[in-house]
């Protein structure tokens, strides 16, 4: 599949977003024609950039409000053109986008536009240009992809084809299975973009929240493989217009972008191998019928979801309060790593590694997570595929060697090796000669709340689907005093893994609101109201919940009066649905981390949303009073 | 009017929200039920402090899902009922306002429903309490004030009346002069909220993007004037959720909201004075009929929109290449002031004040405007009343005295008197025993750009509205290198005074970027060609056009060869409308200071919003190159 992307993607200078495509790895760039006119550097020169980059030139655009207009308006926009055509040779440059008229049409007549399409049509064929017609999702009169098709046909002329793009086609929920009528040789463009399902109207949606494939709603997959089964073998190129893209570091956005056509790549071989057509399916070669198509499709090393968290680790200068927290919790000290400065503490199959190797002065943090996967050497293969950055841990030769890389926040991601029982071999690396306490209670991490910078939320959601095998789930938004915290769960389809990614409000400024929405871990035990006992009775310092909280609580859920008082003594929150029942108790802060202790009844499957303004407001206050 | 705000306008804690309300001078608070849930105040403590804050306390919100139920759900939404109750009478609080159902109606029935409302304000009147019920314009089968009020008829209690909040009534383009038809005695609470037009779901259109009253587009004075009408003499409260205020000091915002009953007060009282019913118009009194009405509406002076720009200042601590880029422009040098250190510029009507007090190392920028108005003295009571914050400037006994107050971007705003000719009476304080230049070309001040802080841009679009009498403009996006540009004009209706308020891309973090989005003072002149090449002449740094941005202005426009050839010598943009042509020119940048030149030809009245993006690209590629 030959890789491309619009410069309007990015941010930065023309300039500057050749280069990052580049590095990124794409085939072939759009040249969005504002990015042009603003350079400082000539057709010829942006023509040799490419060049030495080996970037094509693949689509110069936009070309607008053509077609379906008046005879004077038609000759300036042949005038207009030609100009276009004109700079497009000067660029190396053969095709070129026209969009269906938004504006100015004011004829709405098959004949006439087809009339005038040709007129264009035969204009580029005297400068060697392909012209590639697309319907607008908001279109004055052109609005859907087969109609602009049929247009292409009427015309009939070898410079004009038709431009498929996924936003403006899955926007209207047009029908995508029409695509495989189309002649692959009048199809001259495919652009690509996702989105999250919005109810607004579709201009504003597609000029603001446009997202890269993989981090929206729409089944891209299935679009691609009509596309791939129409016979077209051109570029497949990424045209997002994000406000948030548009502001963000330049090269890492290409990486991120070019991310999301690998893995576009293999869910579209994934989707033809599974939706075999009715002749295939005849013919009895459904699964292996790809390879028939003209597009080749490069795939991945394949896994399997993570069976479960191996570890978590934190990290800090000083670790004492980390340690008297966990001993606190019930956490058990398994002693020192044999060669590094690390700490294992266990509950149960738990287990947290305390970091010692933090640089002076750095507040506790959660610094890496392991998660069980099949095979770690794949694993990995897979992630790097995936233009994961490679992270790289020293190991005395005989230990357990972690395959790494680093996530969008910069928090390691390890994959290990899972085991049966739950148990991990590196753990004997840790507290030679010490006797381990066998007798702990059963706990396990039940999820990871992340807090992400604003602009990798986007893009952590694809690394974590991608290449984690972690399934995106409604996003919900929390209330706290400081804003809305938007919070995005991805977990296994069996909740073994469950990772939070909370972007805190967009815009906060100030350290002391910024400090209230830290990223914590969850270790879930069997009985809840007797881990907190324990806890207390060891000196744990709870959240403190208001007692505000608990008459809303009775006034909810009509709870029985002895219960309600020992969620209250204990400080502990609750929630029910019609699957089951939540407790759950948090920790005091400590440096930017704290934890939580939580019990599921029956099947509940939350996290106790309704619950989490209520810890944001008590975190907040606390840091307010300090 | 009796003013009040929810306690979900503002950040911060139930407390820190409480005080500020206080400070802004609200006569009483809606408590949020989360609010008071996530506190740790008791309801007896949070009565106390509205207390001795001076604070009503008059809603407690929400309610949600009650009618329309099944009778098992009824029980326990009565029981639920019942300890909000109890709550409200250890609050000392008197209404509660109760939503139509959104969620768990079952039943569209109204029969059902009044007998289920019945119940409910049966229940209420044995506490003492009063039951606002309010359509939710997402409501599933109640989402029309009028359907809710007839419900309230029918149940015919005392203890059941109705809320009518604005956006609940204006976002669906329910009429509201039905309004006037509710008997006053069952209209328990108002609640205002003014937002923007926009085309999507209006359940997330009401949680993210409410504004004050002004700052949006609803016609509130209106929809006032039948409460008013009515004869409605209860609280008059805010209901505004809004992703910004949410995260930004809340102490400022509350200032800002009380900004916009004070204004809405006086837009209401003009709405009634200017649309008198059939019965007043045929008693004759149509203009004086409000005195007429229960609720009393505080007036303000009355000023008339700005007649210009009186004079410009800009502050560096280092004013020699301020002073070059002046002279160069055609500027001239009209002397010191008398007592203090700051300099006058002119050319024509133009006046530029480089001050020269700025603190040690802070680089050249716009500090202060003045416009010019029919009484100073007048236009600062009015923007005092406002609550804007006051600015003082030392002068002298028998210097003129500026009336000052300060913008949401900290510009300082100085009233000024304005004369017959343009002149200015203070100009004779500078360059004494200097001979004026008398012969310079004739200019203005066109317009002035101001880079507003994300927090404040709603607050400074009411402030300019409500203290200047100028009209918002629909607003723009202008792509940039760094993301889009929000820019929000806000002129006179002669076009006299013109303001840009810019929002650069929400988050930017990196100085760089920041940079790019200075703030400007654009003069216009007559012959703009003229004034480019004595420019040129004088050594003047033009910002550098590159050549591919005239290439496509003749692709646009087909220009006369010697005309296109002009501008590309000189450097300058140029736009066509219908109205008329504009031509501009930009200076390098001091400081975060740039001057622009314009021409306006014909009736052309935009701001060449089409090269935007060709002067933000290219003073993006200037800082990155440095």
């Amino acid at each position: 599949m030959r890789t491309g992307i619009a410069t309007v993607c990015l941010s930065g200078t023309l300039k500057e977003k050749m280069q990052a495509c580049a590095i990124a790895g794409f085939d072939g760039i759009e040249i969005f024609e504002q990015d042009l006119v603003t350079s400082p550097h000539s057709p010829e020169d942006v023509r040799k950039m490419a060049a030495d980059l080996g970037l094509g030139l693949d689509l110069y655009q936009p070309f607008r409000d053509f077609d379906g207009v008046t005879p004077e308006l038609l000759k300036a926009n042949l005038r207009r053109a030609e100009a276009k055509f004109k700079l497009m040779s000067r660029l190396g440059m053969d095709t070129i986008l026209v969009c269906s008229n938004v504006a100015t049409a004011t004829i709405d007549d098959d004949e006439l536009r087809a009339a005038q399409l040709t007129e264009l049509a035969e204009l580029a064929g005297d400068h060697g240009v392909k012209v590639a017609y697309e319907a607008l999702a908001w279109g004055k009169y052109v609005n859907d992809y087969e109609h602009a098709y049929r247009l292409v046909e009427m015309v009939d002329h070898p410079n004009l084809g038709t431009c498929l793009d996924s936003f403006h086609i899955l926007s209207r929920d047009w029908d995508t299975a029409p695509i495989e009528n189309i002649n692959a040789d009048k199809i001259f463009f495919v652009q690509v973009a996702d989105a999250p399902k919005l109810s607004m109207d579709v201009l504003s949606w597609s000029r603001h929240y446009r997202v890269f494939p993989g981090e929206g709603q729409f089944d891209l997959a299935k679009f691609m493989g009509h596309v791939v089964r129409a016979g077209y073998t051109g570029p497949v190129s990424l045209e997002v217009f994000n406000d948030v893209f548009r502001q963000s570091d330049t090269e890492r956005t290409a990486v991120d972008a070019m991310r999301s056509l690998i893995w576009l790549e293999e869910q579209s071989a994934k989707w033809l191998a599974s939706s075999p057509t009715e002749t295939e399916t005849a013919a009895g070669n459904g699964s292996a019928s790809r390879r028939r198509y003209p597009m080749e499709l490069a795939t991945l090393p394949k896994v399997n979801e993570p069976a479960g968290f191996n570890f978590a680790e934190v990290k800090a200068d000083d670790t004492v309060q980390l340690e008297k927290l966990l001993g606190q919790l019930g956490f058990g000290f398994e002693g020192r790593h044999r060669t590094k400065d690390v700490q294992l503490w266990t509950m149960g199959q738990a287990r947290v590694i305390i970091n010692e190797q933090a640089a002076s002065h750095s507040e506790p943090a959660i610094a890496a997570l392991g998660f069980d996967v099949d095979s770690p050497v794949i694993a990995s293969a897979r992630a790097q595929q995936l233009k994961a950055p490679v992270v790289a841990r020293k190991v005395q030769a005989d230990e357990e060697v972690f395959q790494g890389i680093s996530a969008p926040d910069s928090t390691e991601i390890f994959l290990c090796q899972g085991s049966p029982d739950g148990t991990a071999a590196w753990t004997h690396e840790f507290g030679e000669g010490l006797e381990h306490s066998a007798a702990q209670q059963n706990a396990v991490i039940d999820h990871v709340n992340l807090a992400q910078p604003w602009q990798h939320f986007d893009e952590a959601v694809l690394f974590y689907t991608s290449a984690l095998a972690l399934e995106p789930q409604p996003f919900a938004e929390v209330p706290s005093p400081s804003g809305l915290v938007r919070s995005q769960v991805m977990e296994t389809s069996n909740g073994a893994v469950r990772l939070v990614l909370n972007l805190a409000p967009a815009q906060q400024a100030q350290e002391k609101a910024r400090k209230t929405y830290q990223e914590h871990i969850a270790f879930a035990v069997d009985d809840l109201v007797a881990t907190a006992r324990s806890a207390r009775d060891r000196g744990l310092e709870f959240l403190q919940i208001p007692a505000n909280y608990y008459e809303d609580l009775d006034a909810r859920f009509d709870l029985d009066p002895g219960f309600l008082a020992t969620l209250k003594e204990l400080n502990l929150l609750y929630d029910r649905d019609a699957t089951g029942e939540f407790l759950h108790f948090y920790t005091a802060t400590v440096g930017s981390v704290f934890f939580e202790m939580v019990e599921r009844r029956g099947n509940y499957d939350g996290y106790g949303a309704p619950n989490a303004p209520v810890r944001h407001a008590v975190q907040y206050d606390s840091l307010h009073r300090v």
